[in-house]
């Protein structure tokens, strides 16, 4: 870990690969196979990959063969989307944060779309859904179960019971709340879920969509009979191992996650005394936020003048969703909880794994000094 | 290398990892970051992903802005067909011997298709060529530059003059012709050019779409900017490290490719001298081979069988173009040669950078034991 970065709080953007799955990732490149073929090399890649896949699936609480592997996140929404509308789903309805994967997906899957919007606190108004799923044909609903920018949960179980008594159907994109919070997928009613090996300490260019039986994968990538014909290609075998070594990190690791509760609030404390707004705190009879994750916004500290600050003293944070294309805008998120006024001055410090409380000491002794300054500044023009 | 298979000739499936790819991926692994963070760590991210890009590129004799990277050669193909079909195309031709993942992309697009046969060589017909390209709209071609199954390389330049007089496009897929023979994407003409990190001893999951100003890309997964807005998705960093570095290798060790050559040809002999047919030899005036290919048939030897005999003595070879589903059956490319006398009992042997003349030598002793076997069994029978 020599060129380990000095703090890193970017983990919604990417987390740092676990030991683990580097170590699984090592192993595999020994093996030298493609899992399609029957010779000794092939049937070893063949089992590393069955071996991941029924990891992957503990994470989440479904049995191996709900997984299918794709090269990430936002392939993992693209097919549960584009498969759903293939099986015959005339209309989608996507939440107002959800990431840019579900929403430019659905704009370019040819049915319809709606926005259910969300609360101030960034939780989804569900009292707008039954009307939303009102109309001709079969509706598939897209409701992420923690948002990539203020870490708010949503509530996906009871979201679940409206969509199923429209005989609907529901898509969860959990790529930023695995690892970080316990994941049932029968518990929430999920027909589909979004799965990506980085934001859990896994490689990149990994993921997975979970289906339930309520769901039909269809493939959206054609040749091999790969993944049991729901995705063709030859196996990414040391990133499946890699990611299937993360989920059971991450999973032994989720009572540790609280800890990162207790040093982001702290952090959180810090920013209110100096005059700063934490996002999507929420009401006490909410689902609550991801531990690791804090939203705040100072009006007048451009979200971009704070990433930069932070980058000159070693602290690594993002602005906005911040998840790419190395441009720094408005947050699409906060405006769509109606606070306009601070989508330009949100930011994003988000930890994990390797976190430590010394890194939320830091980086918010370096936002406060740069806020410091900046103020002064403004002091200084008034 | 603990693990590393007694004899592995089965590189058309897929390299062994080159040990400057490994590296490249594990320093990828320190640094943490997204390429899309505008802070030091996503800087260094983006770093990576553009070096190899340029070193990718170098591969082939273009610049990095003409590459794409996506997860893989099926996603490739994948990315020029539908982009062309996006982009206007009204009719697809594509070779009798083109890959399932052309084949089956093909047939999923929605436009016609038309297939363009090979003859008694497994070399295109272009005497063809120009009759499937009249009629009405544009047309994409679709010609691999070296067969996997037979190594049959391809007159692509020449496809290329027709195709353009009819103003058409053409994709090449050199996913099995990069690294094996030298590649000047403008002296062939192609529109778009399709590659796989792992045929080049680079990681799995990882490929890219080389495309020349004739030609756009349309992405067909959406979300972030990523790849200039071509493919969404988080960058698999390490991945593409990966691709870098075995590029690099694979360009440097090109010389050293005739070697391969020389001991498949000398396997050729003792195949052809105990009574076996070595398919795909071609004319004295064809482009020739892949000098690590060798694609043998012997009549009452079953595909299936000889992979398994081999296999037991601890040399790892495929059957048909064994890409995909564990499952072996007839080789279609022999059928499509005029050959579905041999089809069943066609064997695939390829080598490659770490492959050595004992490799090949004790293959073939391996394979005449078995067919000396069997044919003492056939003569039992009858």
């Amino acid at each position: 870990m020599t060129s380990k970065p000095a703090i890193y709080l970017d983990y919604n953007a990417t987390a740092p690969i676990r030991p683990e799955a580097r170590e699984a990732v090592l192993r595999a490149f020994e093996l030298a196979g493609n899992p399609s073929s029957v010779h000794a090399s092939g049937r070893a890649a063949r089992d590393v990959v069955e071996t991941a896949r029924k990891q992957v699936g503990e994470l989440v609480g479904v049995v191996a063969g709900s997984v299918t592997f794709v090269s990430g996140g936002t392939e993992a929404n693209a097919l549960a989307i584009e498969s759903a509308v293939a099986s015959g789903v005339k209309r989608l309805v996507v939440s107002a944060i959800e990431h840019d994967a579900v929403i430019e997906t659905a704009a370019a899957s040819g049915v319809s779309v709606a926005v259910l919007p969300v609360d101030e606190h960034g939780v989804a108004d569900l009292s707008k859904l039954s009307d939303l799923l009102a109309g001709e044909g079969r509706t598939l609903v897209c409701l992420m179960l923690a948002n990539n920018e203020t870490g708010v949960i949503q509530p996906v179980a009871q979201a679940s019971a409206i969509v199923r008594a429209a005989d609907g159907l529901l898509h969860v994109d959990a790529v930023q709340a695995a690892g970080k919070i316990a994941i049932d997928f029968s518990a929430l009613g999920a027909d589909t879920l979004a799965l990506s090996a980085h934001k859990i300490g896994g490689p990149q260019g990994v993921g997975a969509l979970v289906a339930g039986t309520r769901a039909n994968v269809v493939r959206r990538q054609h040749g091999g009979g790969q993944e049991r014909g729901r995705r063709a290609g030859t196996e990414n075998v040391a990133g499946i191992a890699g990611f299937g070594a993360a989920a059971v990190a991450a999973l032994r690791d989720l009572p540790q996650a609280a800890d990162q509760g207790i040093w982001r609030d702290a952090l959180a404390q810090r920013v209110k005394d100096a005059g700063g707004v934490v996002l999507g705190e929420g009401p006490e009879s909410g689902l609550g936020r991801l531990p690791q994750t804090l939203c705040l916004a100072a009006k007048g500290f451009a979200s971009q003048v704070q990433v930069m600050n932070l980058d000159l003293a070693g602290v690594m944070v993002s602005a906005g969703s911040a998840c790419s294309s190395g441009k720094v805008k408005a947050s699409r998120v906060v405006e769509a909880m109606g606070r306009s006024d601070l989508a330009p001055f949100a930011l994003r410090v988000s930890g994990g794994w390797a976190s430590t409380e010394a890194d939320w000491i830091v980086c918010g002794d370096a936002w406060l000094a740069a806020w410091k300054r900046i103020g002064a500044r403004r002091r200084e023009v008034a």
